[in-house]
């Protein structure tokens, strides 16, 4: 059995071929009771092979009543078109099974809004868009995989019910079976859906150096935007031994080789979603493969915006500004032209395990904001002082107890480590160009949504 | 910057190489005032890579009172031994960084039970057996990304948070942002953690034709056994198209293939697990890797048994009896000494979605058993009749209306679908030899235990 996408790559390879059997689903069907073209797509490409029906061996009224959806495998021989629009179509030789698909299925015409395909998350991904896009994130996923396994990175599972509740910021989502004289985590435990990996994920670079979780996390935040959902997949590693910049990098690094590649890999589905965007979506990606990240310190960055400020909505800019999007799109898109990392913010804009800087003021934490986008990565080097992260614990009033074995990591040969975190949905809407959140993930989790 | 597993695995190739900087933590420091030994660990292997302090320009104070556990960096020329019991070590030139233990770490010895390091998982893989199954784990993780990858088959990530519960079978867990009032996903809607992603996978199965998850799975089933978590990774292939033997072939291909791959890269971590378990565990690994899968109906398998009843505690051996361990353990054992897929199992004891077979009685179900281990994966062909299916939903009493999606597929085009579930820390046990589940993940969670 070979793959639509295959039959497609190499044509000249395949043309001649016989009795080759195609497994997959029906597309569109047109014809006549003589001859019928039917395009196929079993969904490992979003591009169709067109398979010619003509000849009495085949029964036109059965054929005729197929209908976009409908399963099918069938045998035939492939012949190589160079000069039509499709590059290589089959003739089938033998109808060999089909399951139509009933009156009401709601996706044959494929114009349906994407507000409207949410409603459908289990059919959606039979349109052209939503193929794309779940196509580019499996690939994006594996080559995510496959990046830190080259590098012979540790891949740690951590913990999704937890009675951490990380930064001790956020919203958390708890977990129980319902009996609450005697709850399933014993009693005076917290147990909460995990809002990051990162806690856990230092323990193990502790011990294995490199590290990454790929796992899902969750907020229970009541906003609906486009950019939220309650339930997400983040990408976390963790470096011992490294310093901010060599994370940075790195960071850098990881983007590049997983986009160059998901490009590479899906370049059916890239072109189509560019054309969607009219040429921006590819441009875009490009901009970035081939542009150098800046690094700028935060209050050299309030320079910058403070010599332009008549241009913000929010003037007044001075140190300890919380960047609105308008600044870092000024940063990305008008200033430097490129991805940006703003490096050692304010403390207290940040998270309580962060290094602290000399200057007592800020933290060797990252934002690397990308062009049309925004942030896509946040990340840190780690406080591995014990006295001067236990310091901080208390001046944010966190709960030393639950957190006492992750502040213990400093006193058990923590010398140093970095790490940082990618929303892999965030990050497949950077790739596929879909504006709302919603449409990078199988099946999208929000504040009143749950289906399925 | 070079891994201590690249140098042991090319001790000639590394012999005589200058300024190599090593990264780790130390795992045993004797000598005296004059001469020290440190091993160094940095997590790429088990193995540790000795190295060698002598001369006037060290302090020798300071490097005596470096413990286990101690993170180091250094500077130094390696040296291959092929008449050592190590084959290559490292002549320090220079101590460049030091981080030492606080006096009551506790992992010192290395000689703590496996229950007692249970307390402590965000430490434990410092010691030798746990890091070696951490490692073991997490090779085997990325070979399977990397099996089906290599397939062309689509990752999906199915949803944690949902609104199905699955077989209608096992407790589930409650999400709740603490809101009775007005639910976060909204009223009269329910929301459990995911006992399976099959159904959802299935959905995509009949689109991108052969698919898989690798997600956390949960069950709040309050039993404390050595093979029980609460929370849980399952891998669970769909291919549609696929009949029964075709996935019971697939199933096993995988599991060879994963297994050989994993023993090879992690060939230290396994020779020391079968070290420990005097020479067993590699030859159970190597007797199933070289022996032929045997598939046996489940009715003939009541014939085989029936045969030798007098050896069994459960003597009433007749077509709807449940196999009991003892029953599987006979069949993979004595009988065929090779891996058992038995299939055709009655309805009763499966789900409501499997292929109702001929005979009314029986469904298309499979269970791998292995032997010294019993049940490693189950599966089965997928129901595609819409009308089997919803009869066999109403005589289990299954509510249809959460399930209506689900049963919809079979209108949509869904002709044929096979597929199984492996429980990722079953897997990670088997290839481990570890006698407990909790020793199979970084950080168990079970009834009554969420550290962390």
């Amino acid at each position: 059995m070979h793959s639509i996408k295959k039959i497609l790559l190499k044509p000249v390879f395949y043309d001649g071929w016989k009795n080759i059997e195609i497994k997959g689903w029906i597309s569109s069907n047109r014809g006549n009771k003589k001859i019928r073209f039917l395009e196929i797509n079993d969904g490992s490409t979003i591009k169709n092979l067109q398979v010619v029906f003509k000849g009495d061996e085949f029964n036109f009224d059965i054929l005729d009543q197929l209908k976009p959806g409908a399963a099918i495998v069938l045998q035939g021989s492939l012949k190589a078109t160079p000069q039509a629009p499709q590059p290589i179509e089959m003739l089938a030789s033998k109808l060999i099974e089909y399951k139509n698909v009933d009156e009401d299925f709601l996706i044959q015409g494929q114009e349906i809004k994407l507000e409207t395909l949410r409603e459908i998350p289990h059919l959606r991904a039979k349109t052209n868009v939503l193929k794309a896009v779940m196509l580019i994130r499996s690939t994006l996923a594996q080559e995510i995989h496959k990046y830190f396994a080259f590098r012979d990175f540790h891949y740690v599972t951590t913990p999704i019910i937890t009675s951490n509740d990380g930064e001790g910021a956020g919203e958390t989502f708890e977990v129980s079976d319902g009996n609450k004289k005697d709850p399933f985590f014993g009693k005076g435990n917290k147990s909460s859906l995990g809002v990051t990996g990162q806690l856990h994920g230092e323990s193990f670079a502790n011990i294995f150096k490199n590290i990454y979780t790929f796992g899902p996390t969750f907020r229970a935040e009541r906003s609906n935007t486009k950019r939220h959902l309650a339930e997400f997949w983040m990408i976390e590693p963790e470096m011992a031994f490294f310093d901010l910049k060599q994370t940075i990098h790195f960071s850098e690094n990881l983007l590049k080789v997983v986009i160059r590649n998901v490009i590479n890999k899906r370049l059916d589905e890239m072109q189509f979603l560019d054309n969607l965007s009219n040429g921006t979506l590819l441009k875009k990606l490009h901009h970035f493969l081939d542009s150098q990240l800046q690094i700028i310190d935060y209050k050299d960055a309030i320079l910058e915006l403070q010599k332009v400020k008549n241009i913000f909505e929010a003037q007044n800019i001075e140190f300890g500004l919380d960047l609105a999007s308008e600044h870092e799109k000024y940063l990305t898109d008008v200033l430097y032209k490129s991805p940006v990392a703003i490096i050692n913010f304010p403390k207290d804009f940040k998270a309580f395990y962060m290094y602290q800087n000399d200057d007592l003021r800020t933290v060797a934490a990252f934002d690397l904001l990308v062009p049309g986008i925004g942030e896509l990565i946040g990340g840190s080097q780690r406080e591995t002082d014990y006295q001067k992260i236990l310091n901080r614990v208390h001046e944010l009033k966190i709960d030393q107890e639950d957190l006492q074995w992750y502040l213990d990591l400093r006193r058990f040969g923590h010398m140093k480590s970095s790490g940082f975190g990618i929303g892999f949905e965030r990050l497949v809407m950077f790739v596929t160009g879909m504006d709302n959140i919603r449409e990078s993930i199988p099946f999208p989790r929000t504040n009143g949504n749950i289906r399925m």
